[in-house]
């Protein structure tokens, strides 16, 4: 990363994005923020994302919908499964069939139009749900992809996909975004948020986040219905 | 291709997805037909795609919707650019940038749910428009890319992109289509074909499509508003 480096940058609306953006924007980066609304429930997410741009400088932030719903798969767009309370091994229901891929591709159009340098997206591989397409592999392959897919990877050009958390734990992202001035209220991670961002307490994502903010000793602005544990 | 493979076909309702649907049909996949509207101008090639995958005995048709337009960049998707009448050298204005990853990403997301051993893609190399996503380097990348991002990859049973006119001229696709009883007056190539399918006979994609009928020395159905040169 470099000042005045253009990058897009995958917003959700959780944790990890939000210091995703805040990196950026502390190493000078020109920010344009995707969030993309894939159909999952947890819709909240959308409405924190949009906030978080602005409060972060994004010089744009632009919305991409696309229903990977309809293909079912995932509990997060299939409201007849349902999002696992207790810790599970292996790949969880929470799983959204080739998720990133389809996000990275839609960064990764917006870039080449942008000519962007990068694209930043929050996946990280520690303290996570065991995602494949959260892993460095997947990124190394988006890469290599990324230079023949595009007219500017053709030209020796092609966005650069960085995940810069990729090797930090919950407490240390955390950390860093309370350093970057970040405020963890206004984000929401959890599965099956309300309306109102609120936070169940007990999901995958729940239970990660909340074990952050104690590994870190930071206190936790997360608004639970359920605490934790 | 094996008889009873379940493959997802990307169908776009023009000349070579028709063919490649026809010929997996007859090679005895099951047939999942998969449509991407991306904000293209030639929403007529939509209607067709329907028409094709019912004609052709697809098992599912899906339409998946995702706005690329917005982020600009191509005659395709942004009507203040003009879709070049006379052949260019080097990668046209026509190019979407990322169109083609995005739409395996999506194919991709379908594909594992239906535990789906193959996606097939229309791309071609020899009568094209010169689209990076188009060249076997790319499709070799995604497949590279589906093993790391998908469970399915994990497990050893990543879906594969084929592309199986990649080295076809468009001549020997359509002697190819014809022979599979495809009928070439239900697609629609035309990258500014008006509501009813009718093609402007002066674009690219129409060029390439009358060279391919004139050279196979086979009629064309194309209703053609200007005769193609």
């Amino acid at each position: 990363m470099s000042a005045g480096t253009r990058s897009v940058i995958l917003l959700s609306g959780g944790l990890d994005s939000a210091t995703v953006l805040a990196a950026a924007r502390a190493a000078g980066h020109d920010c344009y923020a995707l969030t993309v609304n894939y159909g999952q429930r947890h819709a909240a997410e959308i409405a924190a994302a949009r906030a978080l741009a602005t409060r972060h400088g994004a010089l744009e932030h632009r919305l991409a919908s696309v229903d990977l719903g309809q293909f079912g798969g995932s509990a997060l767009t299939d409201p007849s499964l349902a999002v696992p309370e207790t810790a599970s091994s292996g790949i969880p229901v929470t799983y959204v069939p080739a998720r990133n891929t389809v996000m990275l591709a839609l960064a990764l159009a917006w870039a080449e139009v942008l000519e962007a340098a990068e694209i930043h997206i929050g996946a990280n591989a520690i303290d996570y749900s065991g995602y494949p397409d959260c892993r460095p592999p997947f990124i190394a392959a988006f890469n290599a992809l990324a230079t023949q897919a595009t007219r500017a990877g053709l030209e020796g050009r092609a966005p650069v996909v960085v995940a810069p958390l990729m090797q930090l734990g919950k407490a240390d992202i955390v950390r860093l975004g309370v350093s970057l001035g970040v405020d963890y209220g206004m984000t929401v991670s959890c599965y099956q948020a309300d309306a109102a961002g609120a936070a169940c307490g007990l999901c995958d994502a729940c239970r990660l986040r909340a074990q952050g903010f104690a590994e870190a000793g930071l206190a936790d602005p997360t608004r639970y219905r359920s605490r934790p544990r």
